[in-house]
């Protein structure tokens, strides 16, 4: 079983397939999460949602008894917690349900400390083991997250670039069969090597690392969005 | 002397008075650098750019025109360049004409392989002796970094929250005189403490560390963005 999560990040970066992709969600019995007002927003929509939790602190209280009407698995948070929204969910879909992999939604944008938590939380020790089973979805990126080893990087449907950003101290980190290839690059600091594509030919690239946790963006150009 | 620039990320996410800021630039005698496009919008507006640099590949032929009429000193940089463009405005900013700070507009959201990289430069050793000269500002984030040592942070106008987000490895974090209070932290990887507040009574909390370099984020909600 896979899962999706919606958090509270700004509707507008939404991708347009967002509504579809927990409908899919809902019919291949896969696990919808809603983070606060997340959970809200997928019921509106006509989404069933599985698992509700937050503190709910920014719903009103007809709001709240939607989600208490219709969500059988509901957990309310404290206000003042230890575990940000998408480590909630993290920790709700790999240790409750124990999913394959959890696909993350509104967690970028918006107040952008809020987005580097939900960046960095794969760096902790203990969502480490998560990492690689972790996708954090917007309108214009999709973002994975790669531990110590081989990958094998796969191109996704309607992407044209691809990024790639080293999270903590990385050693002998390589890009291989991409546009611009890398070889054995070492660093204490984390450094986002952009604007990178895939080969016209290939629909992969290799990418190993010795050392660090490593961040793949895939990633497009919106008219609506975008300058240049 | 001050210095503005203006990058090419989404226009959306641009603060309300951007354009205010600009023309103020110009009427103090600030340096306005613009960045590829963002030399173009910043035209558009009324607004004299004293430094246009990029490589200019997105312009049409007449658009780069109106920039080469008006502007007088213009940068051409290599599309498989070297710097980014965050980086080109450092050094033209910094190294060319010596100015005291630049603040950076057009830095974050689109393709977060770029914002990363915007993020991460001030770890770059070449750029670090500039790291608390640089701010980079969008519709609801003012970013500040600061090197090792003790630092008083201001509350700026407009903002209800901060984070505070290490960079890279750092040794004995302290926050102090906020609403979350920080003692003794260390960590060898990146960690965003969000949603901090400035106290009721104070306009400033103290901020210290003994290795790293660490981003503060000054971060407001904004109804027509933001879910929650």
């Amino acid at each position: 079983m896979k899962s999706f999560a919606l958090l509270g990040a700004p509707k507008q970066l939404w991708p347009d397939d967002l509504k579809e992709q927990f409908l899919k969600a809902n019919r291949t019995g896969d696990l919808v999460i809603g983070v606060d007002r997340g959970s809200l927003l997928l019921q509106e929509m006509g989404i069933k949602v599985d698992v509700a939790e937050g503190d709910f602190d920014s719903l009103k209280r007809n709001e709240l008894a939607v989600i208490e009407k219709n969500v059988a698995d509901i957990r309310y948070s404290n206000p003042e917690k230890d575990w940000t929204d998408a480590e909630l969910a993290i920790r709700c879909a790999f240790l409750d349900y124990r999913v394959s992999h959890l696909t993350i939604f509104g967690a970028t944008g918006g107040r952008l400390d809020h987005f580097l938590s939900n960046l960095f939380m794969v760096l902790k020790p203990e969502f480490n083991q998560f990492t690689e089973k972790i996708t954090l979805i917007d309108q214009q990126n999709s973002i994975k997250f790669y531990n110590v080893g081989k990958h094998l990087v796969k191109r996704q449907l309607g992407y044209q670039y691809f990024g790639v950003a080293t999270l903590n101290k990385v050693l002998n980190l390589n890009i291989n069969g991409a546009k611009y290839n890398l070889a054995k690059f070492s660093s204490a600091n984390p450094v986002s090597f952009s604007s990178n594509e895939f080969l016209p030919e290939k629909d992969t690239f290799e990418l190993s690392c010795a050392k660090g946790v490593v961040a793949v963006i895939q990633s497009k150009d919106i008219n609506r969005f975008q300058n240049i």
